[in-house]
């Protein structure tokens, strides 16, 4: 091989495996932002997006409900970058004035869009009220612009080409924003803007912590191939792992990211329960649904939040019979057939309980599964031995009843969550178990 | 009275109600916000703090750790505002460089502050580590600066007055930043800048729709005095009302408030539910609580949702027994005397199945209140007649039970959420009208 041919293959495997990073940035607006009355999660959200296919955010502004500050502030970030996010300032009300500013920027008319208008005339009827002028006036877009169809909202998103940059502008409401991405923008994107792939895949771990899971996967990140990258997404109790490829070809890029989702498989196996965004729930559901099992629920102080989780799914009703929630001890004993004595001897947060509760759940509503919490939520409550954040756990079925003790911390809403989430893997390793 | 003193009268009041307004901006220093990994809760606690003193707030701006962006966004902030708070950058690795970053657009050199070395060889000592030159490097701050003392962490915050204007620099961690703030920032603006009030307050309203609202308020809205406004601000199915006023003191701006919240009250009596930011589940516990009743749910559609959003809230054990979650129809028969018949003839969905949930909750759990909910969550399930998101919701209590048909969209995550609400706000009718 001569010098020529070495220098040509490094800068192939160069610009393969670095290529031109373009440059993004996001501008969020409301007055809301600006008062401090709303935090702006949508930006973390967006830039996650846009980092995980190859962008760089280079800014994130907030900005006003004010023409000059919306058109200076898009301005100076279509200078500098490739793409721009725009969200906020969509809704039906006069404070609301960023389509009329943004259609002025880009010196287009706003017109009657017919397919937004029947849309929104659609959602409006649903509910049983009348059309009115705002309503309206929310199909208007600017012409020059491809409209974004929102199916979660009235305000459609809209997307504006010049000279090869991107700006797009959707709705604050963090859920339609959410969707407008998802359905538009990233497709959209991703074929403007084609470049070498970027592939990635998220493992969802659940049962450690972030500086433990990094400790244990040490080596492994150090042993990652060039082009291949890890990164940790802590949210609440579920830790997402993040691996994100580079190649010339999304199959190629795809391979190199399925042979280090086997690799983690093989180091990590009790951790992980699933893969790609799969909520804890939904993977306990599938497995239920896919054996043909049962389950209910005896809560107390989750107060409903396990149910809650596993109807968030569609099609629980496969598998989900139902719940009683014996929030008072008097409908643990009246309903769960918890005795008296029991309460009063081993205390309502105690292992007994936990498994009396259980078991009568399985037996009342006839299901192969009966899941059952008991704990103090806290802030209030606790006692020395039994602090805010003890929960017992009970998970029975026909091979037996168990239960385990937790303790969190001294917060109502974690000590839920993560009550929710621990009750959701025991019954996952119950079901794996089988 | 003449002329001049008219005028003068005139422009007396217009200072006052209209008062120069400072213009403050907030600067985010941090790669971690850019590439999502961190939600920036920061700038919405300052901008509240801001805020409530006085100051508007005229941008956010996140930018990575790099010297050339940082010194640009700084140097903009400084030109537009009379007040720049930066936060970030300040951590003991080689990536944080806000520092010198600063020092050097001050025009100032890095000198050892004994003080701070001293308050940093304690903290690491107490912590059982040697001192390091990382550490030490800490207590260098710029000669031009005011050092403001951190208990919290080993960074101090930095405040640089130029012309008139002021540029704070604290650390990112949000508790070292909102102790600085709390113990040196705000008492020292508040003196520097010494000024008129801004006060808001929020109503809570659930019921109707933004559009719908406007229109009804459109009156209102113009009829506000000087110095005194409005902004809607929706967050699903909520809508909450800001009126923000601005006077020469705190109490003149309360009065201009209230004044036009007690106008709300008798324009949109049926909407509002209560004030300045309290959730509608909370509401509905506190009438609960204050007038000792109690209640029981029996949810199908929900799923344990309305118990989760009851049970959310501290001490709802003093008014909320318990639930019976009939997801499937088997636990409707079973646990809540629902007969076959009335299923078949009727329908799940219907209004007796509704009003019989209700009441059979009521009687079995023992409580003044049963809420029952049933309906088509969503995607699938829905027929021609009862399309998904048709919800009946009943309420019972000693003095009778009702019922009511809600039509919603066909979103499962929003079904579930707008039922709940409308099941409190149902219940929150009926305790109104005892």
């Amino acid at each position: 091989m001569n010098l020529q041919k070495i220098i040509f293959v490094l800068l192939f495997h160069y610009s393969l495996f670095i290529p031109h990073t373009l440059q993004a940035e996001i501008i969020t607006i409301g007055d809301e932002l600006l008062i401090g009355m709303t935090v702006d999660t949508n930006s973390a959200w967006m830039a996650t997006e846009l980092t995980s296919i190859g962008f760089r955010v280079y800014q994130i502004t907030s900005v006003s409900d004010n023409k000059e500050h919306i058109i200076k502030a898009i301005d100076q970030a279509m200078s500098r970058s490739e793409l721009v996010l725009v969200t906020g300032g969509l809704g039906p009300t006069s404070d609301d004035i960023t389509k009329q500013t943004i259609a002025g920027y880009f010196d287009s008319e706003l017109v009657m869009n017919e397919s937004v208008l029947n849309k929104i005339t659609q959602m409006v009827g649903s509910r049983g009220i009348e059309m009115n002028e705002n309503n309206r006036r929310q199909a208007l877009v600017p012409e020059k612009c491809t409209v974004l169809e929102n199916s979660r909202g009235t305000a459609p998103g809209m997307l504006f080409n010049r000279g090869g940059k991107i700006l797009v502008s959707m709705p604050g409401v963090p859920n339609e924003m959410k969707y407008i991405m998802n359905a538009h923008v990233i497709p959209h994107i991703k074929t403007w803007f084609k470049r070498g792939a970027i592939v990635y895949r998220l493992v969802m771990t659940y049962g450690t912590f972030e500086a433990r899971l990094a400790e244990i996967l040490e080596d492994f990140e150090e042993e990652l191939p060039v082009g291949i990258s890890l990164a940790y997404l802590p949210t609440g109790g579920i830790i997402k792992l993040r691996l994100t490829a580079r190649a010339d070809t999304e199959s190629a890029a795809m391979d190199m990211v399925n042979g280090q989702v086997l690799k983690l498989e093989s180091i990590i196996p009790q951790y992980i329960y699933g893969y790609d965004g799969i909520m804890l729930e939904e993977a306990v559901g599938r497995m239920l649904a896919d054996r043909g099992l049962t389950i209910s629920t005896a809560e107390s102080c989750t107060g409903g939040n396990i149910a809650r989780m596993i109807t968030s799914i569609p099609g629980s009703s496969r598998y989900y019979r139902g719940s009683v929630i014996a929030y008072d001890n008097s409908v643990k004993i009246s309903e769960l057939g918890v005795s008296d004595d029991l309460l009063a001897s081993n205390g309502t947060v105690s292992e007994q309980v936990a498994k009396q509760m259980a078991e009568a759940i399985r037996h009342k509503l006839d299901t192969d599964f009966g899941v059952s919490t008991t704990g103090i939520a806290g802030p209030d409550g606790g006692t020395g031995d039994k602090p805010a954040g003890t929960v017992w756990i009970g998970v029975s079925s026909k091979s037996g009843t168990t239960a385990r003790r937790f303790q969190f911390g001294g917060e109502r809403d974690a000590n839920i969550r993560r009550s929710s989430l621990a009750a959701l893997n025991m019954l996952r390793e119950q079901i794996v178990s089988l």
